[in-house]
């Protein structure tokens, strides 16, 4: 039984079924139904969103390992619950497979996207596998339900002129390791040819394979009620920026010297000759949240940096009332590069 | 703006959300934010299930537009709701585009599925638009989610032995449309050649490319307690009887002559000599419900037919203690044929 084709449909059901914990007692029906039944928590609204993942698009499989796709699956979706302020319970998960895929990718795929899950407390409860056409490409969609308390939902479209802007962790590290994969298997005889070879990457090659969402910040946030708009940054910081002030009708003045930049892709984009900023500003796979709050929050601010450890939450500029998203860099306002859209061509020079 | 490619994503985004009627109070966040935010209904349990179509597998671009791609994504999660006894509320699309996907193409496929949605009173809030790699093909995954009181939910674990099988509608129809609809396009001058190109296929093709999800039959039976396991047809009634009776731990016995076959699927069968029987129970896309009653429900269950109108509601065996589920025709007790399965080979000579 080497690939899905010669395992069949029901037994990799079964198969994946096997690997997924027992489940909990809000769920009534589990894997295996037509659908999953679950029951809501008390007083709380349900929130959902999917979000999904294309082979040769969002990851590629010189240098991401089943292993690394699954968690990558399931992060992304945790990400965007995270940035409403819900708390993560359950997900479907949807694969479409070309017949001659591997079990043992599937066995992979399907073990680290339960380890991110019940590290979480995060329940499998469904989902749906199909056979893609030859020619086509592995696709995962995860769906991830979760729930929240009226008073904590943040929104993207909740900024307001004053807001201070805060951004969690630091921002680059993946555009910057998979920069660095791609050209390590671009360029023959990499070790001695370039001067980046000698930048350790594995920092920035892990948080592009497997990032890490801020599903606790995200929930401590809304419960603390220490933020107005939030939102993920997916496809970069320039894209959040442009996403949050839109949706909001403000406009945003970000302090370049303020943005807490990944180390090892500032490094590794000046030994190419690449301006790390740019890189940093357009790069998407962060998955760190984007917030704003009124300088009257800073009390709850703490508070809640304190219940989360060791996240650095950075100000980085402030929310204006004039509709345009300026970076201030070297003493002048310049505008803010536009961010990643899918459908168009890469921006930045690979 | 002729192509996914040259409008761009975001723009994509605000093009369908245009096309979805302004959302109901329930919806507290809707298309447009990191996830959508709902109001769970009182007293309910949250009823998810998802589903994806694949160019290629579930539909043919040859004689599928872009509306019928539309209607059967939701149709068939509709249908699955639907067999858990579940009132769908609210869906999520997500999207895999080759780049060069028309834009006149996505609106006719939003136009359908918002149509088909609005009739069940169901409301698009949320999903994901990605570009698919240049080589894959079209990808939709649909996420539908309900709701359904706890007494009400409809699983396929409660068959019992003594209960009476009943099925919806009839059956054979979509696989007889597709088999003509690819008859008439691999066979030169179609018409002239086979005796099979006198029989009026419409309804056959309708049934195929638009399948009638049986959402207020599967309402009805949850509200009314009048069946006890319930599954809906997507892959065959020779399938869903396996499903039913494995997860039962229980077997059935159908009787051939009983069974509700679609009759212009009967007559294109016999006519390009292929045994119409065969077809009907292994041929998938039906989306009618098979469920499971004791007599004693038959009160209940002649109410609900009243309730649901025009909808055949056949019985067809019985479910039965010994664990194996056969077809008694011609006099005798013959095994069921086994149903599609993704993956496997396709069983029935086209």
């Amino acid at each position: 039984m080497n690939t899905v084709e010669e395992l069949g449909e029901h037994a990799l059901i079964e198969r994946i079924h096997a690997r997924v914990p027992s489940r909990s007692v809000d769920i009534l029906v589990g894997i295996g139904d037509d659908a999953a039944v679950l029951e809501p928590k008390r007083g709380t609204l349900t929130v959902v969103t999917t979000d999904g993942l294309e082979d040769g698009i969002h990851f590629d499989r010189n240098f991401c390992t089943p292993a690394d796709i699954g968690h990558r699956a399931l992060a992304v979706n945790l990400s965007d619950l995270a940035a409403m302020g819900a708390t993560p319970h359950y997900i479907l998960l949807s694969l479409a497979l070309p017949p001659t895929t591997l079990v043992s990718d599937i066995d992979q795929m399907v073990d680290t996207l339960v380890s991110l899950a019940t590290q979480h407390h995060v329940h499998l409860v469904g989902g749906n596998i199909t056979a893609s056409a030859q020619a086509s490409s592995l696709h995962l969609d995860i769906t991830a339900i979760g729930s929240v308390k009226r008073r904590s939902v943040l929104t993207r479209d909740a900024a307001r002129a004053g807001d201070i802007l805060y951004l969690s962790g630091d921002i680059g590290g993946a555009v910057a390791g998979l920069a660095s994969l791609q050209q390590r298997s671009d360029v023959p005889n990499y070790s001695d040819k370039t001067n980046a070879s000698q930048i350790n990457m594995d920092r920035c090659h892990q948080q592009y394979r497997r990032p890490d969402p801020r599903v606790r910040l995200g929930m401590a946030l809304g419960r603390n009620r220490a933020a107005r708009a939030c939102i993920d940054l997916s496809d970069g910081l320039a894209d959040a920026l442009q996403q949050v002030t839109i949706a909001s009708h403000v406009g945003a003045r970000v302090n370049a010297d303020a943005l807490p930049l990944h180390p090892q892709m500032v490094q590794w984009f000046q030994s190419v000759g690449v301006d790390p900023l740019t890189e940093a500003l357009m790069g998407g796979d962060d998955y760190e949240l984007l917030f704003t709050a009124p300088p009257s929050f800073r009390g709850r601010l703490s508070h809640v940096a304190k219940q989360v450890g060791n996240i650095a939450i950075t100000p980085i500029g402030v929310i204006t009332k004039e509709q345009t998203v300026v970076l201030h860099r070297n003493g002048t306002d310049v505008p803010m590069p536009s961010g990643f859209e899918h459908f168009s061509k890469p921006k930045t020079p690979r």
